[in-house]
């Protein structure tokens, strides 16, 4: 079973994103399209050791195959390895029309995508996200990037694949934090703009869904139709996309106090959610708190790491790349489903919903 | 006066090319467009010294103006100076909105319009081309890049800019071997698409179109309308685009051969135009020598630099980044401002167009 969905941002840019069990005639199908003798596999390490039959299989798609393994991890994601998948694609004589497969997870598909953008003013790229984050969001939209010592992201470009191939037996393999970190992502999409998706969530341990394909699969493809209808009619994030940001601004901050590496991105950004939530019903939104605050110990929240006032939260937000000005620009729900963008002039608003936010997850957590 | 013309690409890339003695109403105009309290000037080091006036100027734009000089030549054309530049930015806190002004020539535009590109996924740029070469060809196109040691421009990207504006003021400082390298490229424009520009051109000294300023408004503005012509119907070098590469394929191996720096790209281009215009006759194309030919000496082609044979130059050619499997491609005419693309199988032919160019410049030098 393949479910498929089209991208159209002009004419010239439109893609398939397929999610399926088997994909093998899938990737049959778009390295045909792709017409090419010679292709480059870059694999984050972890995918290379773990799904070496996987790869194997990719290996035959084109009569040339060269493999670059990515060090897994977040500090792998630099202008360093940039230069170095660079040179190896140049030391293998690439040209224009070799495709490139980004295999692996958001430091893959940002590092890959950002390197192929640049080779040769732009190769063919194909995203074959292998964890539930990125096949639900970093691997669509193409957004690519590196990190620099002044930020995360900072140098990248938009640019967007030929085909986004998500192979979902590679989830079996992913070690269960990073199966309940694509939740923050997905839980965002439920809030902004499709409610269905906290319903079917509603009662569910998060972790069970891996064994559940169908509703894993139903779950994934209403992520992926809300975050393409968005992309497709705002390909630079020049105001629509901004939303896709709902919990950001707060998980931004949260990310950099906890100290990075001591709570995935997904958990920032359901902490940054649950916030949000409070912040938007300050402003007037009418918010059903128990569709997110019930999977405070699904995601294995650990109130430790949020042990800073209120006041450090807001001076982090201020150092942010997304701010506007002297104000703090934040995503807020006037309900489920409807997002709208408010620059916060009185952080006492801000500094209230945080509070509130540490005292509802320290009372889940008491609770039996 | 201001010559003003449209490029557009799709309804959110769309940008005006304008060219004056006078530019700085258009300079306010643009940026008050583009509405940002701060701006970044990246200026090649030439033009800081010998325009400090125009710098000046275009430092009162925006209300804050960081001003980052690019030491001038190719070699900075680098993934050094890149990191340098992105550094720079950064360290100035730099923010979406902030345009960034490239101001200089070719090693400029690429250079920097590369760097805007990956800076938070692209800021706003402004090109300001200051070489006659740049105005007429690299400055358009949206091609960006940066040379890696194995081989020029292979690292870049298609990033289109939110204006250029081309001070003809500026082309009175350059030396004139730059002004006259911008004839390379002008001439091709009138080979392949507008034989009016070869019948403007027919008996002046290349030189003293500096001093008559309305007649290179007048030719600017013709080699513009083809460059544009031709970009909006194939932005990314899918088809079309290739015919501005009439007589690039034997320059690209004339400059290797010659040594990079023995002669300017638009020598290198002027000779390989002798050359593929001999090639074209060859495969059937009737053209009008004389037009291309009575410039050997006002281009300053020194003949010491084509010593080599045409079997080394077919060599070099193997080696270019633009070939296709084991044969040779090539944009030959049928006729002045009709182009095609052909494979040539024969290197016979390529052998024998060389050796006829290599003696008519033989013999146009040793005449009277």
């Amino acid at each position: 079973m393949l479910d498929k969905q089209q991208v159209r941002l002009s004419s010239a840019e439109e893609y398939t994103i397929s999610v399926g069990e088997n994909v093998s005639a899938e990737f049959r199908r778009v390295a045909a399209q792709l017409n090419s003798t010679k292709a480059f596999l870059l694999v984050d390490a972890n995918v290379a050791k773990l799904q070496s039959g996987f790869i194997n299989e990719m290996k035959e798609l084109h009569e040339q195959t060269e493999v670059f393994v990515i060090p897994a991890g977040e500090p792998y994601k630099s202008a360093e390895m940039f230069h170095h998948i660079l040179d190896f694609l140049l030391s293998h004589r690439v040209e224009r029309n070799n495709p490139v497969y980004a295999i692996g997870g958001g430091v893959t598909g940002d590092l890959a995508g950002f390197t192929t953008s640049c080779m040769l003013r732009g190769l063919p790229l194909v995203h074959v996200p292998t964890t539930l984050l990125a096949i639900v969001d970093s691997a669509i939209g193409g957004k690519t990037g590196i990190n620099h010592s002044a930020g995360k992201n900072l140098i990248g470009t938009f640019y967007q694949p030929k085909a986004v191939i998500a192979p979902l037996s590679t989830l079996q393999t992913l070690p269960d934090s990073e199966f309940i970190c694509g939740f923050g992502e997905i839980l965002k999409y439920g809030a902004i703009a499709d409610q269905d998706i906290l319903e079917i969530l509603n009662g569910k341990e998060l972790l069970e869904l891996r064994e559940n394909l169908n509703q894993l699969r139903a779950i994934v493809q209403r992520c992926i139709k809300v975050k393409t209808d968005i992309v497709m009619r705002d390909t630079k994030e020049a105001g629509l996309r901004m939303v896709l940001n709902y919990g950001h601004t707060f998980a931004h901050a949260i990310e950099k106090l906890a100290g990075y590496g001591a709570l995935s991105h997904g958990q920032a950004v359901y902490i940054g959610m649950l916030a949000a939530n409070r912040l938007s019903e300050k402003l007037g939104g009418v918010i059903r708190h128990d569709l997110i605050r019930q999977h405070i110990s699904g995601m294995a929240v650990n109130k430790e790491v949020i042990n800073f006032s209120a006041g450090d939260l807001t001076d982090a937000m201020m150092t942010d790349k997304k701010r506007a000005g002297n104000n703090l620009r934040f995503v807020v729900l006037k309900q489920f489903g409807r997002p709208y963008v408010e620059e916060v002039t009185s952080l006492d608003l801000v500094h209230e919903a945080w509070t509130e936010t540490v005292q509802e997850i320290m009372d889940h957590k008491s609770a039996p």
